[in-house]
């Protein structure tokens, strides 16, 4: 199998933050000797990404910048020292890579934990680009049967609600409440916690109620208009849930969750709130035996199994495909609150 | 094997709270058909006895009240349907009784979180007398060669570090820090920690430094007077430590221990606060993916296994062996924070 | 609410082992302080029943005797000392009771190891009978929406098959193989590994292909024409199923099951083979790091974890209806090998 | 800091099975891009060098060989794409390397089931000669504080008795059963156990028991001479030990194991015995709920992790330091069941 590849592609680049998104010709970079090339197909667009390119996160990403972390796409090249990787084959590109493999937090599998980590579409040119190299031991492996476009975003926000839902510790036929059940990351929690068995309770404004059950959601709760949420999921869960997943990015929601979850219940937190802080009584959560705990995408496992609840075909991404040139079209209406299904660049429009 | 039992006993009344506490003759009980009748032989003097004859947890507790919630016995009298226990067995008499064996949180051994709780000294006359009616199956199995007075304060304080410990998910050859080790808690905390082949970092006040050190501590932290505590843990322990427990009645420790806490660390918060609000910085706390819990005393096979490291001379309690009338003059001690082994009442005395 | 209760009953009674099996008069019992009295409405038919009766189970099983232990029905009847029952309530009488609570292995909710136990249908009067006292501890409780008929078998079958899925320790997306999984226990095992998120291969004759594949197995193995088993699993599994569940009752599978199985992987042993042994080679065991686990029935919990399931409708249980009068030839076609769906006895007949 | 680094170094090697041992000159190699160059210092004698060169394990090595895998040294080369290690560094050479660090072994952390191990020793030039080659991911991090004659037998017995402790799932305060207590497998797992909290029973031949109990051993078992091993275990733990490790290499005591252990406690297997064969009762098995699992050597963390008591020196190791030439005659020794500490060679002798 030969490829032709290319000494310059197309990529996505802003030079400051908050300034012009511009497709222009780079050029293809070459691997090196534990490294493969990846011609991207798709590429998910993130919030983060929309967040990187504002300058929201200057602390961890750099400017001038190609963004993206959710690429999937074809092996193109592979450097000499790579090992378990074909011409030809699928592979994903997600947001965390360059762990060291032999710290501590790698070898226990919790690679996002590494000191060493680099992440794409961050501080290091990303997916929003037609050729991309990563190392064979940080890429994703992906069937060939796989939907691409499909599995694109699963490298970003697939594996962070998988890995929450692990986390949460839930069991088959256990109740988990999940805020922000009708966003992005909501909306593949509710399809991946019935996939685990999980029994769920969607919280989000009541425009996302017909969405959410359509989804899976056993029952729905208006986070909004709802007077006392604590006292009515209590009831509405028989003593509470046994997991909760802060998706939603403010503060009330999570000291809410504290104070409702099922005693020995795990409240787990991947949104972020505006201010950061979050307080909570210690009292009643000591006298119940509450966990709280902070859960960020996940390690290379994670993403494989995450993935393969696409393949199967039991995980669905509500998808949009869109051309590189429409990722600022995207970004604008991110920030207007218009986006509901994920949009995912199709590099060959 | 027959034993006499009287109709009167001394027991340690009071009939408002924080008014005089006075020994006087109140009737003894006789079993129910699922009770045994326990001659207190030790009772330990637990800080909760204090508050509540101070009035400070009305809301779980009633007056007139004979306290104490640590008691350790001989089986005088066994009802008839009581099975497992035989007359002249040792027996502890704990704080939580009367759960129902039957709910959700029974069945999975979390009798602690039942709703069906009643609390001896609490809510119902307690160890401050010679004899105590309690369920056979609520009673602990102490065995015959383990020392009594020790046992007292195993039933309650004991129990209540081990569990916590239990909690702390921290693996034999991993370091705990133990705030307030030098406290009542703490002190034990060390010793069964080391027990459980845990490294223990103990932070108190730089008075108790020979005294942690002497039970067990690989390290000393002073409290007071570090400088920036959180680099200071984070270095002395390559990282941040495996876990955390807060025995430290205070906000800030529990604050700075989210903080310090390895990546993937457990932090368990026993201490309460004094307005019970604790408040931190969820960012770190995702990206570090970090765990806080709430732990309250132990299931019944809790007690029976901390008592175990008693009976096996693993651990060893620092004990002051007072008479009943001496209670007041111990609770004086107690606000005055001159209170350092544990005081025990021996009912012989 | 008011029951009238008869002072005798229609109770189905064996004097000898494999004697005659008749229907005859006997007292209703009065339920003790810690008792309830359930009319029984529904019993399911087991193959132990038939194995009592027939002598096979001496060393556990007394004559003369009432069988079953598979009963759902009403509470009719409270003991004074009972909590937690209401009249009219639903309940469920299960194989294994009068476990102590008290010991090490009933604290740890693991009650099927008390020394303790008594067995309903084996050593004490079982559910082929309208009326039976069980301790207010003991019983299932059922909710009033639960199909009753269905409910009953969930009380031995349903729970042990439910119990050996969780101790396989196999998560959501993987793989478990179940072998004999078109038998009574198989086809509940084949629905409830469906709901915990597991993905089934069947293994059983050829002929129960189509019954399997309708229940929800993603592949079928036929267990007696197939050429070798081993390596056509391990093909079929890319590289073995994460775990394996025998119920079949013969040897060769058993040994099979720990060749096949993925590194790392568990093999749980429900059925008993006819000599009982079961011979494998160390070497691989400890080179792939296997784990086999001897699983049986299941805790109060698991039986009310178990009902859930049945309750919400995802697990499914093929009923047949007959009359107390119909057990002998139930027996007969089960010796026959002629039942495929669970015979269960309906009182109302 | 510079090393000088000779072209040729002495190395022992046989070239036929069972052939002559004899010390030569071999050239050193240069360490690839992702390895480090180790100057041997210390390399324990383990029994399976025996075995490789007795050619009892020619399916997984191979001849002409440098055996040994228990080497420690210093790291004197570096290849240019290795991270986290500097000249002079502490370095350990273990027996399962090579491993992808990319397949679901590896990213579970279980890289001794990885199919791509390669073993020193074994199928590869081991650490019976003075400078070795291995991939920077591949060694073992040593701290300059460790005892590195100790910290050679660590790297394939100690990690060996110490996954086999954690495997075993036994708690702080609970008992296990070491069989081959008096071995040098054995000898390291009674100080391990101890270490992490657990209750030892060691059982070897009668010669063993002052040494057993010296190393840290509760009680003493004599395995040849006591009439009832099942009935006399059963009674001295009160119902059976929590786990039991099995390192004897003999059938009979693997069975009695099974039959022995508490209710839902855990029998590891880690030695083989003669025909590799093992055949039990499932009855008990079974209603017992037991778990039998088999162990391997240990994870690149298991062996971080069995290191560090050695560096802190609750785990010690009973040495006897012998020259390159002397392997033959430790050999011999091993044959004649006359090796009681671990042998190993000292290369400055
Ligand atoms: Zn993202
Ligand atoms: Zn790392
Ligand atoms: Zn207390
Ligand atoms: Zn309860
Ligand atoms: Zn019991
Ligand atoms: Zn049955
Ligand atoms: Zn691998
Ligand atoms: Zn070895």
């Amino acid at each position: 199998m030969t490829v032709e590849i290319p000494t310059t592609q197309r990529a996505l680049v802003f030079d400051t933050w908050n300034g012009p998104l511009e497709v222009r010709q780079v050029p293809v970079p070459s691997p090196a000797d534990d490294e493969i090339l990846v011609k991207i197909e798709y590429s998910g667009i993130c919030h983060s990404d929309l967040h990187v390119w504002l300058g929201d996160l200057k602390g961890m990403s750099v400017c001038p910048l190609v963004g993206g972390h959710e690429g999937a796409g074809s092996v193109v090249q592979i450097g000499k020292n790579v090992t378990g990787w074909q011409l030809g084959d699928k592979a994903g590109v997600k947001l965390m890579n360059f762990n060291c493999l032999n710290c501590e937090f790698c070898k226990k599998g919790h690679e996002p934990l590494c000191h060493h980590i680099q992440n794409y579409g961050f501080d290091r040119s990303g997916t929003f680009q037609e050729y991309l190299t990563i190392r064979g031991v940080d890429a994703a492996k992906i069937n060939k049967e796989t939907n691409l476009a499909a599995a694109a975003p699963i490298l970003c926000a697939g594996v962070t609600v998988y890995k929450a839902l692990k986390e949460s510790n839930v069991k088959p036929g256990q109740i988990i409440v999940l805020t922000g059940a009708g966003g992005g990351l909501g909306s593949l929690a509710i399809q991946y916690a019935n996939a685990m068995g999980m029994r769920v309770v969607a919280m989000d404004h009541s425009s996302k109620e017909a969405h959410c059950k359509n989804l899976g959601a056993e029952w729905f709760v208006d986070a909004f208009d709802t007077p006392d949420i604590v006292s009515h999921i209590t009831k509405l869960t028989e003593g509470g849930p046994h997991g909760v997943i802060n998706f939603a990015v403010a503060r009330k929601p999570m000291e809410q969750a504290v104070e409702y979850v099922r005693k020995r219940g795990t409240v787990v937190f991947v949104g972020l709130p505006k201010d950061s802080k979050v307080t909570f009584d210690t009292t009643p959560f000591i006298f119940n035996a509450i966990t709280i705990k902070g859960s960020i995408v996940g390690s290379r496992l994670d993403v494989d199994e995450a993935m393969e609840f696409v393949t199967r075909g039991i995980v669905k991404v509500p998808l949009e495909l869109v051309k590189l040139e429409d990722v600022p079209a995207v970004y604008q209406r991110m920030i207007d609150g218009k986006i509901t299904s994920r949009a995912v660049v199709d590099f060959s429009l």
